[in-house]
């Protein structure tokens, strides 16, 4: 059923979905760091099975000219990358640097990032819009020059893009927690992990046209399939914890 | 023989060496990006048996307190990252943010980073020394401000290190290549692929000791080795093509 959050064990639902139906999906899965119940594996061993057979099931239902992407630590998404070999296409390690840290450390370097694999099924036929995602210019002074003058560049005159820069492979978006400071406190927010939407919008935007079906496994509060409803896109969601979901989105429990 | 660069194939050059001598080893390798002969395989699984052989020969060499860092691109430091599990100790996926890329595309995000794994060979008895590269706070104004009064964090009045903030696992540091840039124009450099001063500092101050021994596996310029000179660690090298090192560096051909 489209457009609904389905309460569901996440096996039970990817059979239930029809092979080669999505255009995208976007996982935000456990990452095995103990935040809540559904994030405590028994083992790593445990956790990496559990991944790699959510993954399989995955492969199976997008299409052949469809994008994923995975969110969760560089370490974990290392080893995705190490298991999709083969299986997908990779395109990019995109590092979300949050500037808000999982862990506060003197023992080695401060954690502030996490990982995003993208793949694509097919190494060729896939949509991909560069232009949806542009970024502002990091130097603003001397792109505001070059708008009028243009700057010389190996002797062609070269205009800054109106739209900014094509979008690179790290990505400075401050988490959703650091976000929702108030004085300097952390705030106890909803659900523990919200990723924050500008990323969910530059996935959407960059990996799937209006009228696309977006995977929105493990669904959290659904911020990716409220986003996919605000940009014109189909969804379909699972989620273990009903009382997580947005309550604007349509719930089917099984 | 120490604080030379030995002119010699890698392989053999490691041979050489005692086993468990080395207090910190930072590693440059081939990225199999055909920047240059060096830097080409004639596949993946080439390139992949090559690299597992010299970590293999490394790990032997390295103290059973001591630490090493490899440069790669995210790729292929996830596939390092998948060999290394269980042969030595995980502390971070580093992502040097150089804002410079390797590659320039409209068919996925622009890359910007390259990555750095970080390994110690014990999960405890190890050398890190976070107070040595504490980087600047990211509000000033509001740090200055914190220096007079403090800020309340959490019941608690919390005054800003002099020294600045824990390092991140996020280096924002601009690429030699970039910074050697004149009037917007690329230049070639002596080396294709020079690491920048500040990131070998970092390591070497944070991972060893005065008179410690770092070694500088693909020397290539000798920048480990001058900066290991500098803060007054012993050093040794190892690179194949002669005229690529600095010439205030000692050399020895085989």
């Amino acid at each position: 059923m489209l457009n609904t959050i389905h309460i569901q064990d996440v096996f039970s639902f990817l059979e239930s979905l029809e092979d080669s139906s999505i255009d995208l999906a976007i996982i935000d899965p456990p990452y095995n760091l103990n935040v809540a119940t559904w994030d405590s594996f028994k083992s790593q061993k445990d956790f990496l099975d559990f991944s790699f057979k959510w993954i399989d099931l995955l492969l199976l239902k997008i299409k052949k000219s469809g994008s994923f992407y995975i969110f969760n630590t560089p370490y974990h998404c290392a080893l995705f990358l190490h298991y999709l070999q083969e299986k997908a296409v990779f395109q990019n390690f995109i590092t979300w640097y949050k500037k808000d840290g999982l862990s506060y450390t003197k023992k080695r370097f401060v954690n502030n990032q996490e990982s995003i694999l993208f793949y694509t099924m097919d190494c060729k036929k896939y949509y991909f819009d560069c232009e949806s995602v542009r970024v502002p210019y990091a130097s603003t002074s001397r792109i505001a020059h070059a708008h009028k003058n243009g700057i010389l560049k190996n002797g062609k005159r070269w205009y800054p893009n109106e739209n900014g820069k094509l979008c690179p492979d790290v990505w400075e978006i401050v988490s959703q927690r650091h976000k929702q400071k108030i004085n300097g406190k952390t705030q106890k927010l909803h659900h523990p992990t919200i990723k924050p939407k500008e990323i969910i919008e530059r996935m959407i935007k960059a990996s799937s046209k209006k009228g696309d079906l977006v995977l929105d496994l493990f669904s959290g509060s659904g911020m990716t399939s409220l986003v996919a409803r605000d940009l014109e896109r189909d969804f379909i969601g699972c989620e273990f914890n009903k009382e997580y979901v947005d309550s604007s989105l349509n719930i089917k429990e099984h």
